[in-house]
């Protein structure tokens, strides 16, 4: 049996900075492939200035996360020489991906068209704002502007609290992730055609596109779904509890999860109670069940309801904050926060959640590189060592 | 230049039901794959008895915005003849999709080590709650459960005020892209190594991924990340701000920003004011900052100022509800909203969010299948027809 990683022999000439884009270069490189990091000489991608900073202040822990086991080249693209080894180095890659304002490709004589010539076999993935097309393509986002555009943010909160962000970038996350999926999409068709394309996602399409039911319930409705805080929209109880120490949730999706959480409470008396019968005699009767709930779960803390209800069979949680996730043993036999190699402990990332037979599971991944940490050795590697100087730049 | 969908001939044996597992095999349908859709005889996906539903009730809208395109037979999976039928589709297809809890299939006896012996490249795909492997493998997941396991409810809100769920099924939804990305490099290496493997992600690992720099964050401070309501951690001003007729954001994300957005205010006064130079200054002095800006920015509607923010070139945005997003230019130029085939505009979905060059645009997607549509059609065709009776169960 292969024990390659899926994407061993592929390699991505990566433009992206900040976070859309090297979310996705970063899941190809967790899946094997080979991502040679494009930066600007001295500066490089913004985000290596981004806080906080840990290595006594030498390295941003935000950059770190989010650029695990890439390599990185520095290459001045304003500079004619620099633009012919990127071009002579588009000859020797599967992909490349960029999350440049659309146009600023064209502007550098490196947009789709220019390198389709070059190599027809390329993959070109582009990550924007507002996409490659339509009225507003050239426009700037950030992950709160696609939030806010997209309708994602007018369901969260509480009805008639104030606008609530989602509190992880899922605007420019949601876009990696879909241009990864583009690009992969790409990669297996080219073994059939032998052809690249240009795959183009943009933040705000990938907002929409995860609203799902939002629109169809609005199609139905005719009526804009509001805000829910913690709660289901129709099943009761399906929502954010308060114990006597914090907040805990609890998820009774049907009527025999519902007589197992009576139970649970010992308030058996309710599982016959003609209020709390049927989910729909539960949702219509909500106020009063929650009164009834809230009494008795206001009685213990949230770590002994959640193993009282736990034990009963009923989906439960707390409310874990990032720090409760370094003691939670299904993370840990998940591998899901690994040590970056060199700094191990100290600097503790999200490992891979894509667990496939060929991908080994590793407690620690490479840590990011350097800026230029490999130019000469990707230059050699890729071109022989023929490489007009950087250093005349 | 060819003109297929990149998935052309890709045939999907899908088992997935509700939510996580359908989006993975929708991403993969709008790819071009053909997704076969197994369901019980006479019940099916669970998500057609969820409501709302339209045509005349007959339809549940949130089923049809998750199954577009697929096709449907039904089987009976705990009938002998049956279950042989469903391992002679495992001999025809590339992938088997499901999002049981994990033992389910063992227990049908089609578990991954059964069906590899069937077809040695079969891609086995399992989404699950908390994934095929550790402590808390076999416990049921919902959506609200791990958005609150994960942290990502904690760092979603207002400090100090209840908890928020995402108002978008993050849980779900991510898993399944995650799901579809495995799948996808899975294809791909398939292609060299002409064996299949199995791909497991489960909804808590993929909540965990999204958090990125919350886990940075927490590692260099040694503190958890709050919630932060609608504002940016540490760039000044980016939140949401309150006009004369209710809440938009304003994302000015550096200093030429900020000089833009005082001048569209006609606050130039503001530029040069020490209390606000610099972004450390600003983030220093918030509660003046925002004080000096809510008077301002409460003197005119959301459209008037987004209007002229806009003009000025500060990334800004009305936050849309479900319904403005039917009257969004960009989002028309995207397609981003598109009807389903047949039933055209009583029922529009979410467009494709992966725009490549062999995906046509469409402004209409198939509608789903009724339940049972294609159990002839798909066992005449991958089985010539030599299906053991379903009426007989």
């Amino acid at each position: 049996m292969t024990q390659d990683k899926p994407l061993k022999g592929v390699r991505v000439l990566d433009m992206t900075r900040v976070l859309a884009g090297p979310y996705c270069t970063m899941m190809l490189a967790n899946l094997g492939a080979d991502v040679i990091k494009v930066e600007r000489p001295e500066v490089g991608d913004d985000a290596r200035s981004f806080g906080p900073f840990f290595e006594d202040g030498e390295e941003s822990a935000y950059f770190a996360s989010l650029n695990s086991g890439k390599r990185s080249i520095e290459l001045n693209l304003k500079d004619e020489k620099d633009i012919q080894t990127f071009k002579e180095l588009i000859k020797k890659v599967d992909v490349v991906a960029e999350n440049f304002r659309p146009g600023t490709m064209e502007k550098l004589g490196l947009g789709y068209e220019t390198l389709k010539e070059i190599n027809p076999e390329i993959i070109y993935a582009a990550t924007s704002g507002f996409g490659h097309s339509g009225p507003d393509s050239k426009k700037a986002a950030y992950d709160m502007i696609v939030q806010a555009a997209s309708g994602v943010m007018s369901i969260t909160g509480y009805p008639d609290g104030p606008p609530v962000r989602v509190g992880v970038s899922v605007g420019d996350i949601v876009a990696g992730m879909f241009t990864a999926s583009g690009i992969l999409a790409a990669l297996y068709q080219r073994t059939i055609t032998g052809e690249g394309q240009k795959v183009d996602v943009s933040m705000l399409d990938g907002q929409v596109a995860i609203l799902e039911n939002a629109i169809a319930r609005y199609m139905v409705d005719g009526e804009a779904p509001k805000p829910l805080g913690a709660k289901h929209p129709s099943i009761t109880p399906f929502q954010a509890f308060e114990a006597k120490d914090g907040w805990f949730v609890i998820a009774a999706g049907n009527d025999t999860l519902w007589a197992k959480l009576c139970q649970a409470i010992e308030r058996e008396d309710l599982i016959d109670d003609s209020r709390f019968k049927t989910n729909a005699d539960r949702s219509d009767n909500i106020d009063e069940l929650n009164e009834v709930l809230g009494e008795e779960l206001a009685k213990k803390t949230v770590d002994e309801w959640v193993e009282i209800i736990d034990n009963h069979g009923v989906p439960t949680s707390p409310i874990n904050s990032i720090d409760d996730l370094f003691d939670y043993p299904q993370i840990e036999a998940r591998n899901m926060l690994v040590g970056l190699d060199d700094y191990e402990d100290d600097m503790v990332v999200a490992g891979n959640p894509i667990k496939m037979t060929n991908v080994p599971e590793e407690d620690s991944k490479p840590r990011a590189p350097k800026l230029g940490e490999h130019t000469e050795e990707v230059i050699e590697e890729l071109l022989d060592g023929d490489k007009p100087k950087i250093e005349a730049v």
